[in-house]
């Protein structure tokens, strides 16, 4: 009931003909990536994701991770596919090589990231998280460090953890209070309760390398006095030997509404003395490095997004296709017919369908971006591209996930009372997916960062450029004598209009009157979202009109992807106007009760 | 954490001052309804709701109902908590007093069930699904079965079912194949499974009545050959004792996202001999009593929606003032404050807040047309008011049902991580709503109802007279000076001309092009939804204008009411322009790709 199958077809369509996977290669390190390895890789994860991560997806959401006297079991069958995975090499894919990765680009791992996320979610959290920890090693470790962790992280013999959440301090990182107090030996002792930590504890390895924000003795109030910290598990020898049992413990595990196999750990911190860590780059600059690596784990929740909706679109598909209810609306007295022949329910599918390949498409130009930001010799196509994946960053993360709620929403939808019934499975993606609005930084957040940082602090300068790219693909929408493309302009113009009225207003109120650009940012983030991925549905079927003018390649699927653009241009984009009037028009109403009067 | 509190205050204004208590109070049959009794059933209610209901809700979903050898257990609290709404005479308050009820308006009933379902849904669901089935007796039962189950129905010694669901017939009952053998003595012999029973099986009275939809021998084919018979758990003697054990038995019940203390049933029907029932009316009729029934328990579900949005609202709410988070935006180095205080979670609460006022304002004056229906002497009038609750119905029922989905997902994300945690109870506000856009005829299905029997059928006719209603409205918001009233005729004014440009489009297109009529079906259902809602949150607004202008009662209740009504006029109204957009274009894009393109 529950089978995944990874999208080539579609992820290699966005790759070369998108988000130009030739010029990614044609990168500075990226010498050994070519279409045909990139081929063979999605080929293999594909398979990897379909045969063993994703018949796991279920089992894990039924037994979950169990928690016993502070050791936690993972789910029937983790424990092996963790193995296979790790022997296979997936968890080194996009790590630098020095420490045994194979340092392929962001556009290629983005590919691959997305099919563990379909076919697991739970699952994938595991290395995702160790990959923020590698990161974070990478970024500002000493030598030391780095030698005795990185090899062991990136092959996936040792995992990580990111620790900044303690009870009193949620989204606010400013109030955390864990402690590291200095032995004058270059370690610290750490002392202090951290709450939601993913793969806190688990069976998985013998080893667990705990990122942990903590205060030193003197570090001043707020959000420049928090330092970063390496707190292994078990501490490590100089031979690379494990040492003692570190003074961290998982005290328990929550009970979710989803992700039921990602163990969710509260960790005490030096209950019994103190938990031994060490100092990662510069004293009272912890955030400043959460920050830097903030990019790459809010395009990986981002990713969540895109790939619960997927799953869930594939579920509710199958089940459309097998169910048989009903006749043909108009036709009296006709065979029963598969409810893929109602109306509403095509209008379902057809709009989970519609918006997973936007956002796949939007992710990977992110990717791609990414990677140009990275490698590219020119400075300025550096910065430009930097530029792109700042502004994008938040809507990948936002946009993405608040559409994955709706979609595996509407995927329960599809399937009638049977999407209540939890054995039937489409429940679980509604389940999984509503966490990713919230962590890694709720949608809120997200959107605060787009309209401050991202648009009003450089006067809107990134965004009038993405918005140029938009104009110049509506006008050659205009130059395709077509219906379908003149309703895809239609709407992309319209929603185009919208975005930039929107964006201007941002940028006129947020020095004046933030609150008010406040109430706008989470509709702009939506409003931003819609138009991008119309934008890049109207790209991807310019594409395949071109293709199916010159009578090459695939011509159902062209066919197919322009048919996805215009029910995106009629379904989704009109919706562009809504939010841009709420924006404009939005705060006073928001803002004028009292707390009282609530 | 989880507390619930009757809206009482909003209630009683929505009876009194846009739903015009005093009207249905001068009924024929409502001699003795007056604002006093109103009042003081609303307060006994709340306290009932507050006091027994809520507190039961989450040990409800934790513990659920549990089936062992063909009996169910109901949640710890769920017996006596019954026996006390049974003894309170809470069953009885809508039914005729001919059979023990007191006969009061639906409008007074829509408020009290209202409490019982945001209070705990899952306990609501048996009384409810015993009204429909005394309903059921009411409408076309023989004098021998009303007076043999009606008063202990009513009085709730027993219970009722509604037995149409099989696993081939779910959405599409002319399938169903449950057979009823004539037995030569007017008992008829009952075989077949039916799914889905509402509390088909239960620990909370000694005897169960279920309504079976079945089929003569000698029946026709497909919807005009389905009989509905009474079938009663153990049997019942003349003198009202209970006899034999029926042959009607309790094999499964689901496991469910969602409502677990209620339990949905898998029911056996003859599977030793044969169960003993008896015709309800006319062999054959059976779908279309269940037709004329359908209003009444669609219009229950869609208060589902209602009364789930108002509890996750309060929840949330709750949460906000409680939990102190992050400083003022604006103001550097300020106190910490609680979250109310930013603008996206304010956002988010008035978002909750005018929607669910929104839902109740129509609601409830959906209830009060119900009576003058039913009860006022002018055959014009009852005429006038019927036609308003049948194109209403499918509103109430769908638009509600979506919005508690997303209302309760809002409520989540207010709760940040805390919302993903079941402890909090956030996300079973969530998982309850799911099954109320499916159950009761899915949203699709009210969306066509909709579009079809209650709009394209008499050419518009009833829609073009609520529209006129509408304009009426726009013009009075006009005639107050204010900023405020000027936002929302303004949005509102847009809403109606997008309504009756989409309604426009499909009376012209359901004759011609019923499958492109269905693809705008649901987009049209939420578009009439947002500018009904639209329409009676600008009729509170002008009371309330009126009443401060009178200086004339609780003057912080008007202001917050024009406020809400401001809010949902600048956020929710202006999706009303999208949604028009899709009804009237959205058909090619959405029919375009053959099965094989999926």
């Amino acid at each position: 009931m529950s089978d995944y199958t990874a999208p080539i077809r579609d992820m290699q369509f966005v790759m070369r003909e998108l988000a130009d996977l030739d010029a990614v290669a044609g990168l500075p390190g990226c010498e050994e990536v070519s279409a045909d390895l990139v081929d063979a890789i999605l080929e293999e994860a594909g398979k990897f994701a379909n045969g063993v991560l994703a018949p796991l997806n279920k089992i894990g959401d039924q037994e979950g991770a169990k928690w016993k006297d502070g050791e936690v079991t993972t789910a029937p069958g983790w424990i092996d596919a963790y193995r296979q995975f790790t022997e296979a090499g997936w968890t080194a894919l996009a790590s630098d090589p020095q420490y045994g990765g194979q340092g392929l680009p962001k556009l290629v791992s983005t590919a691959v990231m997305e099919m563990w996320k379909s076919a697991n979610m739970a699952f994938s959290l595991c290395p995702m998280l160790t990959n923020g920890a590698i990161e974070a090693l990478l970024l500002r470790g000493t030598d030391v460090q780095k030698d005795m962790y990185l090899p062991k992280m990136v092959s996936g013999e040792w995992t990580g953890t990111m620790n900044l959440t303690e009870p009193q301090a949620g989204s606010d990182l400013a109030a955390v209070r864990t402690r590291a107090e200095p032995q004058g030996d270059g370690t610290y002792k750490i002392f202090g309760q951290k709450i939601f930590i993913t793969y806190g504890e688990h069976d998985l390895t013998d080893n667990i390398i705990h990122l942990v924000l903590a205060r030193l003795p003197d570090a001043p109030e707020g959000v420049k006095g928090i330092s970063l910290f390496v707190v292994p598990k078990f501490l490590v020898s100089a031979d690379g030997s494990l040492g003692a049992r570190n003074d961290v413990h998982c005290v328990s595990i929550e009970h979710k509404l989803g992700i039921h196999a990602s163990p969710t750990c509260v960790l005490a911190f030096g209950d019994k003395g103190g938990a031994i860590g060490t100092l990662v780059g510069e004293a009272n600059r912890g955030l400043e490095y959460m920050f830097i690596m903030m990019n790459e784990a809010r395009f990986a929740v981002g990713m969540e997004g895109l790939a619960l909706s997927e799953r869930a679109y594939q579920h509710a598909l199958q089940y459309a296709k097998d169910r048989v209810q009903g006749t043909e609306v108009g036709v009296r007295g006709g065979p029963k017919v598969n409810i893929l022949h109602h109306p509403d329910v095509r209008r379902m599918l057809m709009s989970m369908k519609s918006q997973t390949e936007a956002m796949r498409a939007l992710a990977y130009m992110v990717g791609a971006a990414t990677d140009l930001a990275h490698l590219h010799p020119d400075d300025a196509v550096r910065a430009q591209n930097q530029a792109f994946v700042d502004l994008m960053i938040p809507v990948v993360k936002g946009w993405f996930t608040e559409n994955s709620v709706d979609i595996a929403s509407t995927g329960v939808q599809v399937h009638g009372g049977m999407g209540f019934i939890e054995e039937t499975g489409a429940a679980q993606h509604l389940r999984d997916a509503r966490i990713t609005p919230i962590y890694e930084g709720t949608t809120a957040i997200q959107a605060n960062d787009l309209i401050g940082r991202k648009i009003a602090r450089e006067g809107g300068e990134t965004i009038k450029g993405v918005i140029a790219g938009m104009r110049k693909v509506e006008a050659e929408l205009g130059g395709v004598q077509d219906e379908s493309f003149a309703a895809i302009r239609r709407t992309l113009g319209a929603g185009i209009e919208a975005l930039e009225k929107a964006a201007g207003y941002i940028v006129a109120t947020y020095g004046s009157d933030i609150k008010a650009a406040h109430v706008g940012s989470v509709p702009f983030l939506k409003l931003f979202g819609i138009v991008a991925g119309g934008w890049q549905m109207a790209r991807a079927a310019l594409v395949a009109r071109r293709r199916l003018d010159e009578g090459s390649g695939d011509a159902d699927f062209y066919r197919s992807k322009i048919v996805t653009a215009r029910f995106y241009a009629d379904h989704v984009l009109p919706q562009a106007h809504g939010l841009s009037y709420t924006v404009v028009n939005g705060a006073a109403g928001a803002l004028a009760l009292s707390e009282e009067a609530f």
